[in-house]
């Protein structure tokens, strides 16, 4: 991989908090926040922050998967995080649950794959460490092999 | 304020690194990886990143500035990142240029809604302090007052 300079930009389109963010060709992203102070009319930056990391992680985790010869059917995740009541308003923990649907991963193979991603593969999880608790649970969901 | 648990899920919606993620009723994102990895179609998640830090910290901007008594009639970010050449991939730092268009407010005050952003009200940006370098630059366009 070589050096890469990746650009985002955003604008407010409403005299309130929605603001249309975009990267490349890619489809714009409405972002806005909940009410009073907004209308709740697009995604929070918290919530873009909850993608970013899955995103990101699911991204290797699929990579690493495919490095151990391992076939994805599926790969899910559900992020969740709790806001703070006070300032910075951070979360004070995230939660990740992973799903693999697959009819040759085993769990350590799975868990393997999660470990490496937090550790050296994925950039968001590493810029957010130390700074916010990251929990990760998973579960495989075995099917039958192609015969 | 209250406590508030945000959530979000996303699924691989291809056998490469296409993602589809989604948090309440908001229209789905599509993310991915640049070729040959994944197709580019989407948005990676180093730039849901930069939209993340971008949406949280323009929102505290504007909502400061509202409370200064300010018009802002534009706000506008522009956000990039040179990513890293070995693992963990992450930015080596993060530029950010906002751009304020408003009849009424003075570079002293908008400097400070971002200042105050980056130390209390932005949530992202407190999450990413300290593991990645942020840099900010501001450019203030006065518009006439309305008679």
């Amino acid at each position: 991989m070589t050096a890469q300079k990746l650009e985002t930009h955003i604008t407010l389109v409403n005299d309130r908090l929605q603001f249309s963010g975009k990267a490349r060709n890619n489809p714009s992203v409405l972002m806005d926040y909940f009410p009073p102070f907004g209308d709740g009319e697009g995604y929070t930056g918290l919530e873009m922050l909850l993608l970013s990391l899955s995103g990101c992680s699911c991204t290797a985790i699929k990579v690493l998967l495919q490095k151990m010869n391992k076939t994805v059917e599926g790969l899910t995740l559900e992020a969740s995080g709790i806001m703070q009541e006070a300032a910075p308003y951070t979360f004070s923990r995230i939660n990740l649950v992973y799903t693999l649907t697959s009819p040759d991963a085993e769990d350590a193979e799975f868990e393997k794959a999660i470990r490496l991603a937090e550790t050296s593969m994925c950039p968001v999880w590493a810029m957010l460490k130390g700074n916010v608790e990251i929990v990760d649970n998973h579960r495989l969901i075995k099917t039958e092999p192609t015969p």
